[in-house]
């Protein structure tokens, strides 16, 4: 067990600077060794941060293949654009280091299956920083779910339902890659918001996995008219076509009979969601009213009635919160102390994957699981394109997945 | 204009009578000139409930063509069984009568097209009976799209999410028929509630129409569940192997590239939701916690904290209730009256529907609304069965949609 880790960082985009100096520099065992970036404002910037934080000054560069060179780094954060997050973890691997990669989807299922071979002749543990995994009604309703009160769970739904349209239209002067990715391609870009924390409820990977999917796309309306009405007559994007769907959804079906809707919503007006939401025999969670409905004779009589007990979750809380979010509750009282850092899920994922770098073990959320939940948008993409046809998804595991595990979240 | 009018009631179970007795007969104009059940007993009793309320004692009968065979009828209004809702209808139009027939999904296209051709044969209007239009809330969201306050309408959602175990479960005994189909069918098999409304705010079969769906069912385990837990082991239910998924997701692309979502969800614990979700390019409606999301620079610079405002949807009601509504409200001051009848759809539906008969006009849902939407359940069961497939939907106004209609609904 390592009492301290030296760590590099590629990428540090607005993502990137923000989880090094808010969640990783109040970690007194990490020090930030490197910081690499395609910019080199950017990376000089984030060095500048570290030292300002009383920490030794990093290696500065714009090449990732320097920061994989040093010998003293034992992990590398991957907080790239979403496209070279495959390439960059595959060659961290290669060079013998931990990963922890950003979230995104993938754009082949070669590079999928090229990351799970990759982990499987070098050996070097490969984490998706999937923060919403970390959640705290996410983990609460996992942590239910494990102790049987939904009893057999039958349908998941969650959504990306985040208004992009600002920073979709921040374009090439913010450094904005995901306009790009707007304008060219049409899938679901970003599932794994919502499928990483139902991926757990299923045991995806661990006992199940998901079969096939079929996806569907609306038109693309939104960025047009929100570009119409809020830039200037003579801004090049007044121009753009936009081949993204505002509303994409997915339907996925799993081996043991469940199924998954999927939603990415970012280019229309709306508060932000994951309409995380589980159903089950015995119970149903809903995140846009923060409900849980537990079946009973009781409850079945009040019928529409019961809608009065909307908003009832935090009945629940003391009995079910998730050992995780009791820690962190307990180590971290001050509410600004919480609301850092995504509420606390950026760090706790972080601290997860420390830990397990510290101790040179397994990481909570592996390759076969990013390999898995990321081929998702190339999926998406392929149904999509041939008129929401039903497309198989890959067994990444191999028939790994077959053996249920005892225990995938601590 | 007649003053009066005569009806015949041809199906008294449990919605059958219901409507007779709260909302039918509580109209002044209306005469229920006959009523028929294939179970006897059913008839007489509602026989009683007409002559106790003061009227003329109806015909009674088992038999619906010797009701169709009465030239002083009106108008049927058909409350029979899914199954013979088509074969009624049509016989009905055959006999020069207006239909009112209850919702329900179809079984063939063929029972669709046919109900069209005799339409276009006979002229005897026939009027789906779907309360749900009359909702309140999806009818001021309807007078809201129509003002133009969500732009371009992009997507909308919604779902019969009822937990109907209890009533599946009642089987024989109860003469009830929904355990057939469960048993036997697998399907959306009762999309109109959530259809219907989102139809008018979409302009489907005027302007506009649906292109293709897919379907996909998660497995039964819902009913079996329930029966073992809260039947004796005695019971012949618990042999019983339910073809019909718990859950039933279906996606629907239309011609003007907007999408819809429909869930049907009736055999898992839940409290009732028709999830009624519309979304614009400028503005957002949410059932499940009654909100309206406004585009607008402040509400955008709010972002994660206009959740606070979950629940806003009473302050749109004075400028944006739907004509329906206030005169309705006008009408019925005390709360019992209003909650009679879902709480006001069925009346507005059954006044709306006499009032077309009265004036010998057109109804406000017609056999191509009928057609279409029913048509769901049979599309959504070829596409399940195999492996949800997209499969194309009828155009059954055979061009005639293209032509925008000015007003559909008062």
């Amino acid at each position: 067990m390592k009492e301290k880790i030296k760590i590099g960082m590629v990428g540090l985009g607005h993502r990137g600077a923000m989880l090094m100096r808010y969640v990783i520099m109040t970690m007194e065992d990490v020090e930030v060794a490197a910081v690499c970036d395609l910019y080199k404002d950017r990376a000089e910037d984030a060095a500048k941060k570290v030292e300002e934080g009383g920490r030794p000054a990093p290696f500065v560069t714009t090449d990732y293949k320097e920061v994989l060179a040093m010998p003293e780094i034992d992990a590398v954060v991957v907080t790239t654009s979403w496209r070279d997050h495959f390439k960059v973890s595959i060659d961290a691997m290669k060079a013998g280091k931990y990963v922890g990669c950003e979230v995104g989807g993938a754009y082949s299922l070669e590079e999928c299956w090229q990351l799970v071979r990759t982990y499987e002749e070098t050996g070097s543990p490969c984490m998706m920083m999937e923060n919403c995994c970390f959640g705290r009604e996410e983990l609460m309703v996992l942590n239910m779910v494990k102790k049987g009160v939904f009893g057999d769970v039958i349908h998941c739904s969650g959504g990306y339902r985040h208004d992009l349209r600002d920073e979709i239209a921040g374009g090439v002067e913010d450094r904005q890659y995901r306009l790009g990715e707007y304008l060219a391609r049409n899938c679901e870009n970003y599932p794994t918001h919502e499928l990483g924390p139902i991926a757990r409820v299923l045991d995806i990977n661990h006992g199940n996995r998901m079969l096939s999917l079929v996806s569907m796309s609306s038109k693309a309306a939104g960025m047009r008219e929100y570009i119409s009405a809020e830039r200037p007559a003579d801004d090049p994007l007044q121009k753009c076509e936009f081949a993204q769907g505002d509303i994409v959804t997915t339907m996925i079906r799993c081996a043991r009979g469940e199924t998954i809707l999927l939603t990415l919503d970012t280019t229309l007006p709306r508060p932000y969601s994951r309409g995380f939401h589980v159903q089950g025999t015995k119970a149903m969670f809903e995140e846009d009213n923060l409900s849980i409905y537990v079946d009973s004779a009781e409850n079945r009589k009040l019928h529409f009635r019961w809608k009065d007990q909307w908003g009832n979750v935090e009945s629940f809380r003391e009995e079910y919160e998730h050992p995780i979010w009791k820690d962190f509750l307990a180590r971290f009282s001050r509410e600004e102390d919480i609301m850092i850092a995504h509420g606390g899920m950026d760090w706790l994922e972080f601290r997860a994957f420390f830990d397990s770098v510290k101790a040179g073990g397994p990481v909570p959320i592996d390759v076969y699981d990013m390999a898995t939940w990321a081929s998702i948008s190339v999926l998406s993409e392929q149904s999509i394109a041939q008129g929401s046809i039903p497309v198989a998804i890959p067994d990444f595991t191999e028939g790994k997945w077959v053996t249920p595990s005892a225990e995938v979240f601590a």
